[in-house]
């Protein structure tokens, strides 16, 4: 089954907005092998919106528009559509009464110009938009069915996934458009490409894409129009194989974040964990907290941005710094050391390095990162030389080190064994 | 003048690629005061393409395509606009011959499927491209101009740049599309909206457009059409406007990040900064070690995920925390106080929160966060509830604590007047 998207606003055509809105409903639509069969976008203008949602109804009789559901002068995609469908705009008073009500236990008082947001076109379904302001509409009529979204992006994810797919599924055919994505990383690309190249010719009818980034690389296979469970099955068994070549450097799949994967190996094997921080400055403590639960295995963490920091807080000795500097083998496994005793962790890591775009030297130049772990084996250190912009070399940097951590509470086993 | 994109490609509208290229094409085109009035993104299929640039064609007369250009199957983009203008498709030896030699020149042969890439329509401009393989074209005929490019980014731009935007420029009237961002955080849309009502309806012939977000709403000015300093001086009028009326609200202009701001502010009063966090995770830490330069007035931080941490590193009486809880104004209190003290900085600034989706209470609600303050004056603290997702959460967290720290340093006055 075809349908077609209109996204409105003209920050999307002066280029202010990359559209990751498009990117994620493409994925969610094909996922239910619902083919989007053309995306027009449009500036804020009413006589644009109209002639495109008109047009593409007349293609596919199913639109979904994104964006124009604001409160505010500029946002007239319910004002447009409600006047191609010949549907006047009524004030439903319960949506008004629930959105004043949930800024109320926030504590708030909803501003009065919010009630353009319970004016809905006469007929239309109203689809609960629980993370804003703007309800989803889904308006259906002789020329066809609009379903209009917020531009917010996770208004729009959310009222995707609570009301507008399970809407949808009952539509489709049955036959799916499926991925999977290998996550790796700590291996470059054409290395990654070598040693998968035997899997690589033998996964037919999926198709791989390479995805590197500063994670890593993502491997996707993808399968096209097939059955969901023989997708499904092609999916798993060529993941399966790509994950035993790689070995440890396939640490998960689809979305799975190496954070969460190393505070499964912390958790399963009863370890905490604690960092110390220079270049990174926090990264590594924020990738490890946006996992929800986990303070049952992180303490915390220390971002010594000062060589006084490092002194104070970590103990790193002060002749470690003077003789080697603060990007140093000694330095990262002192600071490593520093703050496993300092929190009272099984196991520690650090990351100092010189992240620029200043700072290098012919010695220690910009990208020079030491990392150093410490457990109840003692401390050890490592060093790369990362390629990249300031905010690359961080984000590289940060990944390693839980890669670092990953590896190292693999081998720490069981803390109660070991005697922390 | 108006102009219109296709963007050709399966991908794009199964959304395994972000379409970053059309952000690249509508500022570089709306620099040069061309406006995209419409894109129309379509799957790799000749039917859709010849319809969707005839279309494009007879609302502008101008269009710009990208993908579709390669040596492959899908690539059809040619042969679809070569049929709408009924302009037969030409071997180009040149073309072919550049090709060859240019792989030469590599030591590479190159294959033979290449050949296609030097068909060109009859009478079309050939735009060589050094980047790779398939050259664009630019036709002209009785429906108007189609400019092909390559989807592949880098070639497109560099095409954009090197060929077509100095043809198109010698068209564009001297007028162009210029805006500038007024960077609030720390008032809601529709409070926000209210409070610049005044200056909004006064700003024509510029246009206004809202845009939030987790680390508060982006103002955008856009002039349309106007002489560049003309544009420049209405532009930056009215951003003083919104300024003088947004006051401590609005941090900066453009691209400008609160937390270099903050930065910028403690230099010029040669102060220095710690930081102590709980539910942030190391992220207000992370935004001010994202700028370049930080650790002149950055001396560090705490991430105090457990009692303990809160405790030992950072000197918290465990009294309060029994007494309070980790998430009171006590805590937050005695988290900054101990931060400042530890590293020895002029200010500090300390968040402690929920951040879900687990462990709330009625007392103690998903999103309540207290941030504290601590200067030569004392410490003081506040908190607020916010809205969204564990991630939102965090963010908004961190970008409020970075506005507190402003002014707490823009109250603070120089350090050595304070005797820190």
């Amino acid at each position: 089954m075809d349908l077609e998207l209109v996204t409105i606003g003209n920050e999307l055509l002066l280029g202010f907005v990359v559209d990751s809105n498009s990117a994620f409903l493409g994925q969610a639509l094909s996922g239910l092998g619902l083919r989007i069969a053309r995306r027009t976008s449009v500036p804020d203008e009413p006589g644009a919106v109209r002639d495109a949602v008109e047009q593409a109804l007349r293609r596919t009789r199913l639109v979904i528009t994104t964006g124009g559901l604001g409160p505010t002068k500029d946002d007239l995609t319910k004002i447009a559509v409600a006047e191609l469908f010949g549907a006047p705009l009524e004030f439903r008073a319960e949506i008004w009464e629930e959105l004043t009500a949930r800024w109320a236990r926030l504590g708030r008082t909803i501003a009065e110009r919010n009630r353009c947001q319970a004016e809905v076109p006469l007929g239309a379904a109203v689809l609960p938009n629980r993370w804003g302001t703007a309800p989803g509409i889904w308006l259906e009529g002789t020329l066809g069915e609009v379903i209009m979204l917020p531009g917010v992006p996770l208004e729009m994810r959310n009222l995707m996934i609570h009301e507008v797919l399970p809407r949808l599924a009952s539509r489709a055919n049955g036959r799916v458009i499926r991925s999977l994505v290998v996550r790796t990383t700590g291996v470059p690309e054409s290395v990654l490409a070598d040693r998968i190249a035997a899997v690589e010719d033998s996964i037919a009818p999926l198709s791989l894409a390479y995805l590197p980034s500063v994670m890593g690389v993502d491997l996707r296979l993808t399968a096209w129009g097939l059955d969901p469970r023989e997708a499904d099955r092609l999916l798993g068994s060529a993941a399966g194989r790509l994950e035993d070549v790689l070995a440890e450097h396939a640490y998960g799949r689809d979305e799975k974040d190496l954070a969460a994967v190393v505070l499964e190996e912390c958790r399963s094997r009863t370890l905490t964990l604690a960092v110390a921080e220079s270049c990174t400055g926090g990264m590594v403590g924020e990738r490890i907290t946006a996992i929800s639960g986990s303070s049952d295995a992180f303490l915390g963490g220390v971002v010594a941005y000062s060589d006084a920091a490092k002194e104070t807080l970590l103990g790193v000795p002060r002749r470690i710094l003077e003789a080697h500097g603060a990007v140093s083998a000694q330095a990262a496994e002192a600071m490593a050391v520093g703050a496993r005793s300092r929190f009272g962790a099984s196991l520690a890591v650090s990351v100092t390095g010189i992240a620029g775009p200043d700072g290098g030297s012919d010695e220690k130049p910009v990208g020079l990162v030491w990392f150093g772990a410490a457990g109840p084996a003692g401390a050890e250190s490592k060093h790369l030389i990362f390629p990249g912009t300031r905010p690359e070399i961080r984000s590289r940097a940060t990944q390693f080190a839980l890669w670092d951590l990953l590896r190292v509470a693999k081998s720490a086993g069981s803390s109660k064994h070991a005697g922390c």
